[in-house]
């Protein structure tokens, strides 16, 4: 059997085209995953692995696309965390974290959490596995250190990051103990995951662009390295993930992953000159699904000259498809990435 | 009468001393606001002269900063445009345009709007003027084009801007156009501020980070350019700030201004060399002010590290004050950039 395009690229290897996938590929632009959700919520999709399999394969099936990623959320392990977890309805849909971290004696008393806690994403992921026979990579993933503490501290989504940062400015000895823990955990399950039949591997620090490099360097990079080391032991490919990480872009390749991600702030190739023996993935805007064909199409092609044709590009979005948007636009894109633009 | 360093840092002067400043200065993290506020609302106070020079002179009589900022809203001219604004309690405190802008036939529809017709606002400045007494100069602001037009089409805050770039990109001439509407209107509301009595101006770019360099330079610049130039006509200095602009500086600059305002995720002597001929204004994370005095120091003795001295540096956060900050903190820093940090 040939090498993926996908699995060619994050090896850094030269692929018969551009592989294309698209962050949040599964999801509310979609009106096979909006049915779904009439009988099931987020976490029911997530605990089921018939459900979230056949969600993470309505993508696969629906569009061209080269990878196939694990329908699950970043937060589920709070739930054995014992944090709580629930996506309330009216909020945007947001996760709400209903015990957060507010000192550093909730660090203390988190318990040790094993993949095997996460069962039914084990077993999703094997099912996933075996009904895509190989059509396309399955891509497992988890959230990184500092966006799992980002939440857990935060109690849900944020702007500011005021008490992320407040815990972590003023207790900083309780900040690394939980970075540590998470770390720890969050390489296990990602091991986890390959062991249950992953190819390859995401690390999402969805926002750590929210800190300085100095600050990153202090208080994130050390765990994010912890992680991706452990998940390096599965011996596939690791992508890792921020948006706003123009300034981080360095920080974040020294910490770990064959291939970094990089949000459409940042000219890919200007971008990739910061980390430049790796392979990189992105950077469409995601808001450039709502242009018109030749506004799109423009975009896609300046991707595609920056990168002119160097092995180790993954074509991607900056962020995940937005929940407004059609799905044709994303078959437009898969057609100008094959095309060249 | 020795020029304010406020003053002299605008025109790239060495001053006595460093010139501190904070965005938000006036705002709800002042208990003698909160009082304020018990019986106005944002726009009552906004439209009071009385109320907004004693709002912009709470700080001025706490702290011993080098600059008063007008206490004014960016969309404050959205009243006389006629697409209606409240600030309705338990939204974040948010702003609400009642009538977006969604089509390109309500730029069409937009009136003529000019500085008289926000003549609260000049009253106020003439005010304050008067009630300062020459202590600390006043700077007088405005929204930037880019910023105004993502919250008329949005109607209110966001987080992907998607009908802005929806907008954008489908209607391009109904974008210029409005962009172009917002540049001269803004334009001259910043003279007639001068007029008034301002003795510097600062345009507020905070949202345009969500642009790619390549969208900025299309769609924003020519626009800035344009309401600076107008601005300039004043022959006052202008400070030209946005937040998440790593990749923008060098375009912002171009721009326009004598002074460009960077955030706390790029380090400032690095943003500078990306506009050297300009002063710079920065760039605490303003979450710094919720760590212990040690780390606020620490981080406050970076950036003057990093300036060493040169003259055109205007200390200040890398964005507004966050409610919840503390007002001692806020001595602190005044303290920490007197004594060099």
């Amino acid at each position: 059997m040939p090498e993926s395009p996908f699995l060619a690229a994050c090896n850094g290897r030269k692929a018969d085209h551009t592989p294309v996938w698209f962050m949040r590929q599964a999801g509310r632009y979609m009106k096979e995953y909006r049915e779904i959700r009439k009988k099931a919520s987020i976490l029911d999709i997530c605990h089921t692995p018939e459900l979230a399999c056949e969600v993470t394969l309505q993508p696969v099936n629906r569009f061209e696309i080269d990878a196939a990623i694990l329908f699950a959320d970043i937060l589920l392990p709070f739930e054995p965390l014992g944090l709580g977890l629930s996506f309330p309805e009216g909020r945007g849909g947001g996760p709400v974290i209903d015990r957060p971290i507010l000192v550093p004696a909730d660090v203390d008393r988190l318990p040790d959490v094993s993949p095997g806690d996460m069962q039914y994403v084990l077993d999703a992921v094997s099912l996933i596995k075996k009904e895509l026979a190989g059509r396309v990579p399955l891509i497992g993933f988890a959230g990184a250190p500092f966006t799992l503490a980002s939440y857990a501290i935060e109690g849900g989504s944020s702007r500011s990051f005021i008490e992320t940062k407040r815990f972590m400015y003023s207790t900083p000895e309780a900040w690394h103990s939980l970075l540590s823990t998470f770390a720890e955990m969050v390489g296990n399950y990602l091991v986890a995951q390959v062991e249950a039949g992953a190819d390859a591997l995401q690390l999402f620090d969805s926002w750590v662009g929210i800190l300085s490099q100095h600050d990153y360097e202090r208080f994130v990079a050390p765990h994010s390295k912890r992680a991706i080391e452990i998940a390096k032991s599965a011996s596939v490919p690791v992508i890792h993930f921020g948006t706003n990480t123009r300034e981080l872009l360095g920080s974040m390749a020294q910490a770990g992953g064959d291939v970094i991600g990089v949000d459409w702030r940042t000219p890919i190739d200007e971008a990739w000159k910061e980390f430049p023996e790796r392979g990189v993935q992105g950077n469409l805007d995601p808001t450039a699904l709502f242009a018109p064909q030749d506004e799109l199409r423009a975009q896609v092609r300046d991707i595609m000259e920056r990168v002119g044709g160097r092995a180790g590009h993954i074509f991607n979005l900056g962020h995940g498809v937005l929940p407004p948007t059609e799905p044709d636009a994303l078959d437009r894109v898969i057609d100008y990435v094959r095309e060249g633009a």
